[in-house]
C-alpha cells in the first residue's frame, strides 16, 4: 500500500523553526520529520520514524553480523548500582534523578555500564560463557546544560549501546576489533564520512578508546590528523618529547631584575632589551617558561592548588588539561587560593623541585608542580624567581629543578609533529558518531563479576563498551545530504524509494500515476504518491525537494504523449521516460 | 544464520524467581526471557525482545490497515500541558515526577493524550486534515503502587496508543470503530480470548468507553456478562431501574421504635416480630433502605459528606462508588465528619429532601443525599428515622422524601437483569489487554485544540484514544500457553519457528542437524539451534520445553536409520520424519 499525502500525517513548514541553527534542525522540522517537545526533546513523526527504522536496522544488521545478542533494558533504573559506580556523583547535573512514590532513588540511563554488568554477573559465572558482547538501541537521556542542534546535541536520544566480555585481555582486544570493525561497515553502509582518532577515555575509565568522527563544520570536536594517518581528538594527542639535553658545559642560573612584565611578550621584549643572548639569536615566547596557577576540585570537595608549566608561546588548552586532571574538575585560581599560598608570588612565578622552593624566599613547597613534555631534562628556560620583579635566566630543568609530574596541558597546533612520526599535524572539526572503549576490568572489579576461569579460579572480567548515537547520525546524514530546497537523502536511509508526484488537472495524470505506483509497489519499491488534487505543480515539487525523497516521478502534461519526468533529487537532472519503463529506470 | 545456543546469550534457570506469583512471571524469568531492575521494571533479553516484536509487528500491520499513521514520543515531557488538563494533579503518586538542571518540571509520561494533542494543534489547523489517528508503540511508566505479577502490572511497560481526531461526533464514531475493528484483528491474530466490555471512562474523561478484556482467573477485573451478549466490567453496570409506582393507595408512613438495631439482620428480625406484615409476607434486607455516609476529597481538597441510600440486601462496590463520584476521592466517614453534621443519627440515619428534614429533629440540610436506581418513584421502604433507636415503615421515595441524584454504588451479582434485557448476568475475572476511549472534545477544549470547518468557523476538535498494552498482552500469552513443563507459544509471536536439538555423542547426528537446519532456513522458517556439545539429552529437551519453541526437531540416534523425530511443543506428540522429510513436516 503506497503512502498518500491525501491521508499522511505530514504538513510542511515553510519557514525555519526560531530556534534553530544548523541545516538538519531546520530541514528536519520543516520538512516534518521531527517536531520540539522540549529542550532538547523531540517527538519523532512519520517521515522521521522511516528513516531513524533504516539506519536502526543496518545497524542491528552489523550488530548481528559481528555476533552480538540484542537486548533491551529500560531507561529507569535503581540509583545503587550507579552509586558504586561513582556515577551517581560523577554524572554531576547532566544525570536525570527521580524518586518513586516510596522515595527509592532512580535515575534515567545515560550509558548502561552498571546495568549491562549486572544482568551477567546474575546469569553467567564460567569462562565457557564467554566471551559475550550485548547490545541494544534504545532511548537514552542526558540533562545537556545546553542542548543545542536539534538532534546533534539533545536530552533524549537513541544509541546503539553495545558491551563485550570477556576472561583475558587478548579476548578484549578481539571483542574490541569485532565491534570496530562493524562500526567501519556500519558507516560505510550508511555512506558517512568518519575518522577514527585516538580518544580518551574520560568519565568511562578504561585504558584504549577511539572515537569515530565525522569531519563537519557543524561539529563540537576539534581533532588533529597528519597527512602520514595519524588521528586523534584534541585531548588524546600526546606531544613528541625532545631529547633530554646533557647538563655539562651549560651555564648556571642567573636571576635578573625584571620589572613590568605582566606579559610574556613584555617579559620577551625586556629580555631582548636588556639581556640579550651571547650568539645574536632573539628571545622568543618559547624560550620563557609560563606557569599557570590552576584550583582542582577532587570528588571528595578537596580542593587543590597546582602549577603547571609549559613554553611560553602555548596557552593551556581546558579540554586537555580537564582529561589530564580528571576525576577532578578543574577551576581558575582565585584570589583565595593565593591567599592560601603566599609562595605564589603573581607574576613571577617559577617552578620549584619537591624538595622544597629553588628560588625565592617562600617556600611553595607542598604544590603539585608539573610541567609539559617539551620541558624535558636540560632544556633552558627564562621563568619566574618566585621574588617579586625578578625572572631567572638558564633555568635548567633537571637541573635546576625537577616537577611532579608531566602534564598534556599545552595547546595542539598546526604543524605540530604526529606522536608516530608521520609527520606535522593539521586541526579539523568533527562530531562524534560512534566511540569504543576498552573499559578493562574497572566496572566489573566494583560491581564483582567474577567467573569461573579454565583452572577454577575466579577472574574478573574486563569489558568493552561500543556506543553509536542512532538519532545523531540521522542529523548528520541530513546535514551533509541538503541543498537550499531541502533535504537529499541517500538511498539507504531515504524514508521513500521513489516520491511519484502527479500534477495538472487532467485525471489521466492522476490515473497513470496510480498505475506507476502500483507497478513499483509490486517491484518492492516503497513510494509516497502524491496524490493530493487541486494544489499547483509549484507547491507539489517544493514538497518534493524538502521531504528530499531520492527519486521524484512526474505524472503531468507529458502523459498525454505516453512519458513522465523521473528527477534525481541529489543531481537535479530530469529524464523523459516512457509509461511504461518507469521501474525499469529506477531499478 | 541460525542462533545458535553454544553462542546465544541465554541461561536457563531450574528455580523460579522467589517474587514470582504467576505463571508468566516464573517462566519468562526462568526461560531467560526478561530480568527484573526493579520492583515492575524490567530488561528484555534476546528471546523476550523476539517475541515483543513480533507482537508489536502485529498491532503495527493492523494499526497501518486501519489508516492509523506511526510517530514516536518521547517519554520525558515537560509539565505544563499535564497541568492544563489536570493530570499533572490527578495522577497523585502514579506519575513520575522529576525535574531538570534548570529546576523545570518533567513527567514520565504514562499516556500521551496532551502531547498527541498539542502535536495536532501544531500542525493542523483545518477540517480538510481531519480525520487523523497517529499511534506509538513507545515505553510508558505508571508508579503504581504495588507492581505485581511480572508484566501484568509494571512500571514500565510497552504500549500501543494511538489518538483519533475528527471534526464531528459522526468522524469520531467511525475512528472508534475502526480502531476497534482493528483491535478485534489484532487478537483475534494473536489468538487471544477477548470480551468487549462496556467501560467507565474513569480519570480519562469522556463519554464513551470500552474495555477488551481477556478472561483468565489472573484478572484484575471483575466484568459482567450475560448468555445474551451483554458485557460490562463491573464499573460500567448499569442497574435495571424499577418501574415507578403510583403513590395512590400507598398507606402512610409510620415511625415505630426499634431499640438496638444496629445491623440490617437485626433490623429485619424485629420488624417480623414487632410489626409483621398484614398480609404475613415476612420482610427481609431488600425492604429496608440502607444509608450509607461517605466523605469525599474533591481535587480541590474540599470534604464533604454524602449519604448514600440502598437496599438493605446490597453492599456499597467501592469501585463503582469511586468511578460514580470522580475525580473526587471517596474515603469512608470519620467521628470528625459525624461531629461537623449533627443531623446524622448514626444507626438510624434515613433520607431527607432538599427542602430539609423528612423526619428527625435536626435537619441534615446542607449533606447531599443520593440513592441506587432501585429506590424507584412510590417504594416503600423500611428505614431510619433521623431519631435514635427509631425506624420508619412504609417511606416511600418520591413522595415521602426526594433524593438529590440517583448513584451506581451497589454491588452487582450474579442474576442481576443486564441492562440490555439480554437477561440475568454472570460475573467473571479478566484482564484489561486494550481499552477504546471516545474522549470528545474535553483534552481539545483546555489545550485549544481548534480548526476551521466547512463553514470557516472554529471547531473543536473531538477525539478517541485507544491503548493496547503490548508487554501485558506478552505474559497474557504465556499465562495462557504453558504447562508444567514451561512456555508453549502460539505460532504467531513464537521467539523462533523450529527449535533443532542435536543430541548423543554421534558426530553425524550434529552434522545431520547442521543440514536440516540450513533447509528450515532456506525456506524462510527462523531457527534455534541447539548445537551445544556434552550436554546430556535431558538437559537439552527440558530446555526446549522450557523455552517454548512450537516445534522441536531432534536430531539423535535415529540419524543412523535416516530419520529424525519432530515434537509438537503443545500436544507432546512426536513423530518419526525423514532427514529429507522435515521441511515438508513443518511446512
Amino acid at each position: 500500500m503506497p503512502t498518500r499525502l491525501t491521508n499522511f500525517f505530514l504538513r510542511t513548514l515553510r519557514e525555519d523553526p526560531s530556534d534553530a541553527e544548523v541545516a538538519s534542525h531546520k530541514l528536519l522540522v520543516r520538512a516534518g520529520y521531527i517536531r520540539r517537545q522540549a529542550p532538547g526533546v523531540f517527538a519523532w513523526l512519520p517521515l522521521g520514524l522511516r528513516v531513524k527504522a533504516k539506519i536502526e536496522r543496518i545497524v542491528r544488521e552489523e550488530m548481528e553480523a559481528a555476533g552480538a545478542h540484542e537486548v533491551h533494558f529500560p531507561a529507569l533504573l535503581p540509583k545503587e548500582p550507579y552509586e558504586l559506580t561513582n556515577r551517581w556523583v560523577e554524572y554531576g547535573d547532566a544525570l536525570f534523578r527521580l524518586q518513586d512514590r516510596k522515595g527509592a532513588d532512580y535515575l534515567l540511563a545515560p550509558t548502561h555500564e552498571e546495568a549491562f554488568t549486572l544482568l551477567v554477573k546474575d546469569l553467567y559465572s564460567s569462562y565457557k560463557d564467554l566471551p559475550l558482547t550485548i547490545f541494544q538501541i534504545q532511548d537514552k537521556y542526558r540533562d545537556e546544560a545546553r542542548p543545542r542542534a536539534g538532534l546533534l546535541r539533545g536530552r533524549e536520544f537513541t544509541m546503539k549501546d553495545a558491551y563485550s566480555f570477556d576472561v583475558t585481555d587478548a579476548g578484549l582486544d578481539a571483542s574490541y576489533q569485532a565491534q570496530r570493525d562493524a562500526y567501519e561497515r556500519i558507516f560505510t553502509r550508511l555512506g558517512l564520512e568518519y575518522v577514527i582518532v585516538k580518544a580518551d577515555a574520560g568519565a568511562m575509565g578504561g585504558s584504549k578508546s577511539e572515537e569515530f568522527l565525522h569531519p563537519t563544520p557543524v561539529g563540537e570536536d576539534t581533532f588533529v590528523r597528519s597527512a602520514g594517518g595519524y588521528a586523534a581528538n584534541v585531548e588524546a594527542f600526546e606531544t613528541v618529547v625532545p631529547e633530554a639535553v646533557p647538563f655539562d658545559g651549560l651555564p648556571e642560573a642567573l636571576v635578573l631584575d625584571s620589572p613590568n612584565t605582566p606579559t610574556i611578550q613584555t617579559l620577551v621584549d625586556l629580555a631582548n632589551e636588556r639581556y640579550p643572548r651571547p650568539d645574536g639569536r632573539a628571545w622568543t615566547a618559547a624560550d620563557t617558561l609560563k606557569n599557570v596557577v590552576l584550583a582542582l576540585v577532587h570528588p571528595d570537595g578537596n580542593r587543590e592548588v597546582v602549577v603547571v608549566g609549559l613554553p611560553g608561546d602555548r596557552e593551556v588548552e581546558m579540554k586537555r588539561v580537564e582529561v589530564a586532571f580528571a576525576p577532578a574538575e578543574v577551576d581558575a585560581a582565585g584570589d583565595a587560593d593565593f591567599a592560601r599560598h603566599p609562595g605564589l608570588v603573581k607574576g613571577y612565578i617559577g617552578p620549584w623541585s619537591p624538595e622544597g622552593a629553588v628560588l625565592g624566599e617562600e617556600s611553595a613547597t607542598g604544590i603539585r608542580y608539573l610541567v609539559d613534555p617539551r620541558v624535558a631534562d636540560g632544556t633552558e628556560w627564562i621563568t619566574g624567581a618566585n621574588l617579586p620583579e625578578k625572572h631567572v635566566f638558564g633555568l635548567v630543568a633537571g637541573r635546576d629543578f625537577v616537577a611532579d609530574g608531566v602534564i598534556e596541558a599545552a595547546d595542539v597546533r598546526p604543524g605540530d609533529p604526529a606522536p608516530d612520526g608521520s609527520g606535522p599535524v593539521e586541526l579539523a572539526r568533527g562530531m562524534e558518531i560512534g566511540h569504543v572503549f576498552q573499559l578493562g576490568r574497572k566496572y566489573a572489579e566494583v560491581l564483582g563479576l567474577k567467573v569461573l576461569d579454565e583452572n577454577g579460579k575466579l577472574a574478573t572480567v574486563t569489558m568493552g563498551s561500543y556506543g553509536i548515537g542512532v538519532t545523531r547520525i540521522l542529523a548528520i546524514i541530513a546535514e551533509d545530504h541538503h541543498d537550499d530546497k531541502g533535504l537529499v537523502w541517500p538511498a539507504s536511509v531515504a524514508p521513500f524509494d521513489v516520491h511519484v508526484v502527479a500534477t495538472g488537472k487532467d485525471q489521466a495524470a492522476f490515473d497513470a500515476a496510480e498505475v506507476i505506483v502500483a507497478e513499483l509497489e509490486a517491484a518492492g519499491r516503497e513510494v509516497l504518491f502524491d496524490d493530493r488534487p487541486k494544489l499547483s505543480p509549484g507547491v507539489k515539487f517544493a514538497d518534493a525537494e524538502l521531504l528530499g525523497v531520492p527519486k521524484i516521478v512526474i505524472a503531468g502534461r507529458g502523459v498525454a504523449d505516453g512519458v513522465v519526468e523521473v528527477w534525481d533529487r541529489a543531481t537535479g537532472e530530469r529524464t523523459q521516460v516512457p509509461l511504461d519503463g518507469v521501474v525499469a529506470a529506477l531499478s
